[in-house]
């Protein structure tokens, strides 16, 4: 199997927004999509039924985890992350660059790589263009990040371009080590997607866009370096930008993303792929999103008697069984269960409107629907 | 719907140990069961699929946690305690006597009842026999259990007889309470069964069973103050004592047991239902059960290659699906669905004792089978 084994087929268009097939050796993937981020192996209390169960297709790992806890050695020891965690669909894995620049402390970053310490046990570890991809590798997962300096949101110009320098030249060795690894015919067969950076500044995001372009062809593209603090008008800017330069018939994957309402707006501005912590992480401190009511808390003594499901309009089986006063009792009582099942609803909700999405694409009717949507949504939340 | 909907039919025995079939509004209870702890109107992480799944038909629900959180009458307007929680088997809540003598703290005990500060806000309360029927009969359970004052472990003879007498008295309010509520056609139907205390004095164990069958007649009795750190062959004497003095024909509750080997312990003397918070707790810390290595930590460094399942014998979710190596990657980076997979495991490990207790006990092999079994148990955990 080799990176043959992957295409993007694109089937319909309404405007900027797309619909296409994202095909990998562990299956397809319908697009646009919304990936469950399964950080240590796990999405967050949820078995890989449920999450099969929720619609999703492919979901996330991230290198950086995987490498400090339990190691990527012994990961693939135990027959690689998708046998690791019993989860048969295609993995992506991050490259740990965002991870080693925000959550990890940096002690040391040049050309050569970045040394940082581990968050969990303050030991010292070195990662480069090529490590990251030798650990990608071991890890098998089906899409592969290139490693790149990812600045903080706000950075300056002077900065951005800095790090779009280094995240460049990080790419070409990263893609060296990759096509050496696949020459040696290393298994899993993998694509390489590379990570655009730039901030908010319209003429580094051109220019890394052009550059990476005349690195050669790729499989996909990652869109890193939003969602980080800038403005929302600054992001949606970024995109139009981008759109214009990217190659219209390669999956887009734009990396953090999202809340709802900016997984629709990035969709209607034609991007695919989408990845997000904040469906679990919501659930943790009990914040829901419904359609008809935006963003809710379930602490709010508001639920307390509610008998009606979490989102009457939602098909997950959270909102299929429980009433908004039994999950508001979970969370006020820090019960497990109740990030359980709020977590369920969120990234149904996510995963969901990435499938009505596809269908008002195809059927031309994007555009109306999710302005409709917004609008609701928005008011729903001030 | 009367006390007449609950039945206890004796279908078999090997000795002392039974089997039997506990007949309530919400279905048959086949004995020995271990019923799961869910506290507060969850069994933690579970859905009430998975806990159905695992066999268990009967569960508990803790009056003092649901007084306090979200509160019985709460629970009653949301449809009580089986709509409440989506639980439609059978549901015994406990008197609360022991956590207000355990968890919350004590300000003034007399024979009117119990003052005590709540553990959640420290605001205070007080139970009384009556209170504490009208609030099992609010929350809706299928068994109550009557207000008891449960010693600490380690009492003397005089602190343990003191606390009998109040428990008597207080058993004579609680029945004659629970009868007028039945009198006024409250609803749901119940049965109420007594809690015998007497810590490990056999005097006071022989005599609070006899008096407690001079108030009446019982549906079951509850054996309360043991497995509150007595030795063991102390709890087994006083379970040998009350197996006299007990009615054969009546269920019996050993409350707060137990671990594996506590359980067949216990069946093998002629007790039936059984409960303990011990399978999720342990979860907690990583701590399963097997048949053949007996108690195990999976936080262990010799498990972290090993691809088996946590028990090949065991037919639970978590050993067809999950290795050993995966599970104690969990535990070690404390991911909540590694407690969930080891609660599923030790709540299907102790259900399943139950089933395999009644296979042998109907074909008269259950105290060879049982010694073997603890002779396993007990070596490996050497």
């Amino acid at each position: 199997m080799s990176e043959n084994a992957f295409a993007f087929r694109l089937e319909a268009n309404d405007g900027a927004a797309r619909v296409g097939t994202f095909t990998t050796p562990h299956g397809d993937v319908p697009t646009p999509a919304f990936m469950p981020v399964g950080t240590l192996g796990t999405v967050k209390s949820l078995s890989m039924e449920e999450v099969g169960g929720l619609g999703a297709r492919m979901i996330l790992g991230n290198t950086y985890h995987l490498y400090l806890r339990p190691g990527h050695e012994l990961v693939r020891q135990l027959g690689g992350l998708h046998d690791f965690m019993r989860w048969t669909g295609p993995i992506l894995t991050d490259s740990g660059g965002y991870q080693v620049f925000s959550l990890a402390q940096i002690r040391d970053i040049s050309d050569e790589g970045a040394v940082f310490t581990s968050h969990v046990d303050g030991s010292k570890h070195l990662f480069t263009p090529e490590s990251v991809m030798d650990i990608q590798r071991t890890l098998g997962a089906d899409v592969v990040m290139a490693f790149d300096e990812c600045p903080p949101g706000g950075s300056d110009h002077a900065h951005a371009r800095e790090a779009n320098e280094r995240t460049l030249k990080w790419l070409v060795r990263c893609r060296r080590r990759f096509e050496e690894l696949n020459a040696q015919g290393a298994y899993p067969a993998q694509a390489l997607f590379p990570v655009l950076q730039g901030n908010v500044y319209d003429d580094l995001r051109r220019e890394h866009a052009r550059q990476f372009q005349d690195v050669g062809d790729w499989a996909g593209f990652g869109i890193g370096g939003l969602s980080v603090g800038e403005a929302k008008p600054a992001m949606w800017r970024t995109l139009d930008v981008l759109d214009e330069e990217l190659p219209f018939d390669r999956p887009r994957y734009l990396m953090g993303v999202g809340y709802p309402d900016d997984l629709l707006e990035a969709v209607s501005r034609g991007y695919d792929m989408f990845d997000c912590v904040a469906p679990t992480r919501n659930a943790r401190h009990g914040t829901a999103w419904t359609s008809e009511e935006g963003q809710v808390n379930l602490k709010a003594a508001r639920f307390r008697e509610d008998t009606r499901p979490l989102d009457p309009n939602c098909d997950c089986t959270t909102c299929a069984r429980y009433t908004r006063a039994y999950l508001r009792h979970l969370v006020a009582s820090a019960e497990m269960l109740g990030f359980r099942l709020i977590s369920i609803h969120n990234l149904r909700f996510l995963v969901r409107l990435g499938e009505q999405a596809r269908r008002h694409i195809a059927q031309g009717t994007f555009h109306g629907w999710s302005g409709d949507w917004l609008e609701r949504y928005r008011g729903a939340r001030g």
